[in-house]
Order: C-alpha cells, then structure tokens, then sequence
C-alpha cells in the first residue's frame, strides 16, 4: 500500500528547521525511481472524477512532483514560485509566517479566467502558503478545483483552511 | 525537431533579472504537456550510451525536468538546494556571482563514492553553480558522468568550464 511505503520512507529529521520541529524529508523517496512512478500514478488516480484544466505547483518541492503529475493527467502545468523568480508580469499574494511574511507570485498569463486548477505540493502543514497559492489562482479568475499532497500533517489542521477554497483535499500519506 | 519547437516555445524576457538581460522563461513550454514528454525523451535519448547511476538536478527549475529525466533512465534523483533547505546532515560548496557568493548544498547520504552522475539544470549559462554542483559531486567522491541542459547559452562560454570535470555536455538547444 502507498501510504505505508511513503511512511517507510519518508526520513524523519528532528529540529529542523527549528528546535521542536519534526521534519519530513522525502528525498529517500526521490532516490527510488519505481516509488516515485508509484506516487505520481497514485496522485493522479486520486484526482479520478475531478475536472482539472491546469496543475499549479508551489515552489520548489511542488516542482518535483508536480510536472509528473501533469504529465499524467495530460494538463499545462503553471509554477507557483517566490518572490523576485518569475521574469514576466505577475500577480502577487503576501502570507504571514511565525515570524514576518513571504510573497509568492504566479505570472498573470500562466492561467484563464475559469481554468480548474489543482494546486498541488510535497507536503501540507499549517497551510499558510496554499491559502496564498489559491488567493493568487482566484486573482486570475481561475477557480481551485482541489489540493493534492504526498504528505498531510493533519494534527496542523491545515486542511480547514483550505476548505473554505475547495473541500477536495488528497494525500497519499497523513499524520 | 526538438531544437526548433522548444526555440519557439521559449519567450524572451528582456531586462531580468536585470538590465541588458534577455532571460529564456521556460514557463510556455511547462504549459505544453506533449512537448513537456518530448523533451524528457529527447534529454535521456541524448545520454543513450553513457554509464548513469544518479541524476543530480539543481534547484528550483532542475527540479521541474530532473525527475522525469531520473524516471526514464530508471535511476534515483537527488536534489542539489540553495544553503540551509536541505533537512539532513550535508556537504557545501560557495561560489561567486558578480555581486556576493552563494552556497548550494548536497545530503552527504545523496551519493556513494564511484557513482556516475548526471548533472541537470534547465540552462547552463557562465557555468558558475553547475561548476560548485560538480564540486559537490566530488566531495562525496562520486564522479561527474555528464551534463544534461533543455538549453544552453553556448555564447557565454559555460562549457568551457565544465569540461575538466566531464566533456560529456548535452543540451537540446543552442543560442
């Protein structure tokens, strides 16, 4: 089973990045290439019913899977990224972090007015930075057609912001 | 032909990130799911013939092309990341930019002594992060196998640099 495999996997790092912190690192995961393959079909399969026109993906660990994902539901897929990365005209969200904010950005070309969109990223944690990530699809006029993680931490419960954008909230693997 | 589909799906930017440069945005060609596979295909058909264990992508835009390319060669990926991203216990490498330095970093568990890497990035430029990327490569006492790029700016003479470290030099576009 999937979520048994990722869990077996997944590297858990304490203190990082902060003391408390118990950090998940996938890149055990991305060293075995017939569990990466795994994971991307398993991710699409998820998604089975929902209409999806674009997957957006939030930089940079949203980049490593993301494009894969894409590719299997055969949809444009559109990178979320910091602050400052995007060379062309953008539209802008700016998000509270413990300590000060951040800014993501998305170029005000890379969605249409009405295109569903499935944001998708490694992990989902307080979901700061997702809320950010529909704010700026809803900018465009796009609509968030679903959430897909590999990891959901759901003891931060995360998910109940995103349901007020769209309740349809997938991981392969919860906490 | 590859070199002429990905030249007209590139977008021009002009002046990013500063004035005088003409950045090569990508972002078009992410939203063209066909042309995405064609040029995973087209990076793992230019290395048939060499020997690799490893792909090596280098944050943030290797990632968006790093794993598919690791997924058809059947072999794991591993990230190379900006200092202080990386979870576990790792090697470092600084180099200089025109202003200032910066330092990306490797997971000393990414690799083991004697494997082949492939190094890849979206474009190689002057060369001067996949120089320190190959460095790092050797402080883990693996070996630089190759290079993999979707376009390089052969005009600014970056294969010059990386030749010492391996002359095997791919990319799928020239400038």
């Amino acid at each position: 089973m999937i979520e048994s495999k990722i869990k077996s996997t997944v590297r858990d790092v304490y203190d990082f990045p902060k003391p408390g912190i118990v950090f998940k690192d996938i890149t055990p995961i991305l060293k075995d290439a017939a569990l990466c393959l795994e994971i991307a079909q398993a991710l699409a399969a998820q998604l089975k019913g929902i209409e999806i026109d674009v997957v957006a993906g939030i930089e940079s660990r949203g980049f490593l899977f993301g494009p894969a994902l894409a590719q299997l539901l055969n949809v444009p897929f559109v990178p979320i990224r910091k602050a400052g990365k995007l060379p062309y005209k953008t539209v802008q969200q700016t998000y509270n972090l413990e300590y000060g904010s951040a800014t993501i950005e998305l170029h005000e070309d890379a969605l249409v007015a009405g295109q569903k969109v499935l944001i998708h990223d490694d992990l989902l944690a307080t979901g700061g930075t997702v809320v950010a990530a529909s704010e700026l699809v809803m900018q465009l006029g796009a609509e968030v057609a679903g959430y897909s993680f590999i990891i959901g931490l759901d003891f931060l419960n995360g998910r109940v912001r995103l349901e007020p954008y769209c309740n349809k909230i997938f991981s392969l693997a919860s906490y």
